[in-house]
């Protein structure tokens, strides 16, 4: 690490020809990029989109306005390029890939899904028990690892992650409240619809969930509880995304992290791994409640807040164009001097 | 007009394969750009960047915190390139358009820059008298419209606008305390980096300004109230900012409107002509005192909040994206029937 690269880094932004901080936020990303990538002039290179997707168990209990069928179906969509998250990769030009780490079908018949099945049916019913043994969570953890590795491997540096799991609003918002230690009612929301009543029915489900959870031995260290409330709650895709996030940090490269439930996979992240945060850029506040407390629980500023609540990553990839302009403004804008312009500041 | 077209929109968005509503605002974007070209499948063709650009009588008085050679030197600047407004054209595709309407140096050296010129050395000092003559403004105006007419003929239907005019902060305050009757001090901000003391004393010049003015015979009947406040205070690139807007509403293209500034010019275009509501997309909410309150007045909701302060039009360009995404929405997102996806609202 270069000690004085921060200080250059403000040096050099300054010095662009603007008034001071008149780019907000993208000069608080470049300076952000900067020593992510350890340098001057950062780049992005090979953008890619990891969408992971699975089915949870806690879904037979009626927690989500969508049926169980939609994981699958909209997998299958996603293949003949037709989903939200195939626009905003054809836009900005990102590679998009599919990875089924447990959805509950068979989609061998479609070569553009990669098969990481951790088990055929998706998780466990967390209202009965864990969603997934250890080895299975570690299998998980590894998937998203190896996705890390090979995107790496074809010179990416900046990754972007989404998610299909009918359901993944429900072990969202539990992480949420027993990581940070809210009541659930100020965690759980409306997912991709639920009335007054179907939250109703959610809440009560996920109490219940926590309370069998609690009835029985729970890690004492912090770590170990983490990774407890990980397997016991989380879908393979979420799980798979924390292996993503944990890798993407040790590789320094830049994580642009989508609405609630990525929230929620980066919440899990950091508490693993402080140094998350440092390549974390926060993409979207959506309308989930919740959602904002989670962020400022993080520190993080979301740059974006549009209203979308469509998952698969779409926030994450709407606001790439502006992390882009903050890359761009490093290599592209003139300074003062170059420029003969007065400096007034 | 097609009157059943609204609904036929809707329907379209609504069957798209997704949560109804779940692309939030991309999905309102959707709506609004189609109901202006009057067609289920909008697009988005040739954007150009309008950048009027002059000087201003009221910065001999000290309330800008940028002194007035900026105007020229940044003009200058923005024809090698190295502008902030510049690496957003070329990361968005726009075409660049430089209009010197009043720029108080002699420009003719850089043939990228148009000399449409109402006045040499920019408008007269406010504080003393109308910034520009009945003639001038209606010269400022007929350069707007002439831009948006030759941007149109290439077959543009998207133009975003910027602005380059030391102080113009300054007018842009006097026409929302004014046309929204609003008490001056909820009006006047920082510009581009005034401290405190700067603030007072900017507050100080534009109170005697507006007195000034309103001691001699106003206009009765509203239009000629806002017509003759905008020849009063406005700079020639905001009048001609204003014909621009005006011509494009009359055009059915779409305006992207930035921050402080070019939402004065929306103000004052929208009390001329209500339709150009119709046509205005609201791109940035800034830091400027009283920007959001004037959003407000507009029933104007921002797309971003990037704390972006530099002029120049970049939070238009910054919020294209966004807007390109949710006509791609309408164009290359699949729908429940087509996929065979479960509908399941």
């Amino acid at each position: 690490m270069d000690k004085s690269l921060e200080q250059r880094l403000r040096n050099k932004i300054d010095n662009l020809n603007k008034p001071k901080g008149s780019l907000g936020r993208l000069e608080e990303l470049a300076l952000q990029i900067g020593l992510i990538q350890q340098t001057l002039s950062p780049e992005l290179r090979h953008p890619v989109h990891l969408l992971f997707a699975a089915d949870h168990g806690i879904e037979h209990e009626g927690v989500s306005v969508s049926p169980r069928c939609i994981t699958w179906q909209q997998m299958q969509n996603f293949t003949r390029g037709g989903g939200g998250v195939n626009m905003f990769c054809r836009q900005h030009g990102f590679e998009l890939r599919l990875i089924d780490v447990g959805v509950d079908y068979d989609l061998s018949a479609f070569p553009a899904i990669l098969n990481r099945k951790i088990n055929p049916h998706g998780t466990a019913n967390f209202l009965h028990g864990p969603a997934m043994t250890e080895e299975q969570s570690e299998k998980a953890l590894a998937v998203g690892r190896e996705q890390v590795d090979e995107a790496f491997g074809k010179g990416c540096n900046i990754i972007s992650i989404g998610e299909m799991g009918i359901a993944n609003t429900s072990p969202s918002s539990i992480w949420m409240s027993l990581l940070l230690d809210l009541p659930l009612e100020q965690c759980v929301g409306a997912g991709a619809g639920l009335d007054a009543d179907g939250i109703r029915h959610k809440l009560d489900v996920l109490r219940r969930s926590v309370s069998v959870m609690q009835s029985a031995n729970v890690p004492a260290d912090r770590e170990s509880y983490v990774r407890y409330l990980m397997r016991y709650f989380g879908g393979f895709e979420m799980v798979a995304t924390v292996g993503a996030m944990l890798r993407a940090a040790e590789r320094r490269m830049v994580v642009l992290v989508d609405g609630f439930i990525m929230s929620a996979c980066a919440l899990v992240a950091s508490s693993l791994e402080p140094s998350f945060s440092d390549v974390a850029i926060f993409c979207h506040s959506g309308d989930e409640s919740g959602h904002k407390l989670m962020l400022d629980s993080m520190g993080a500023k979301p740059l974006l807040s549009l209203s979308l609540r469509l998952g698969e990553g779409t926030g994450a990839l709407c606001a790439f164009p502006i992390v882009d302009s903050a890359v761009r403004m490093m290599n592209e804008m003139g300074n003062f001097e170059d420029n003969k312009i007065t400096k007034y500041f």
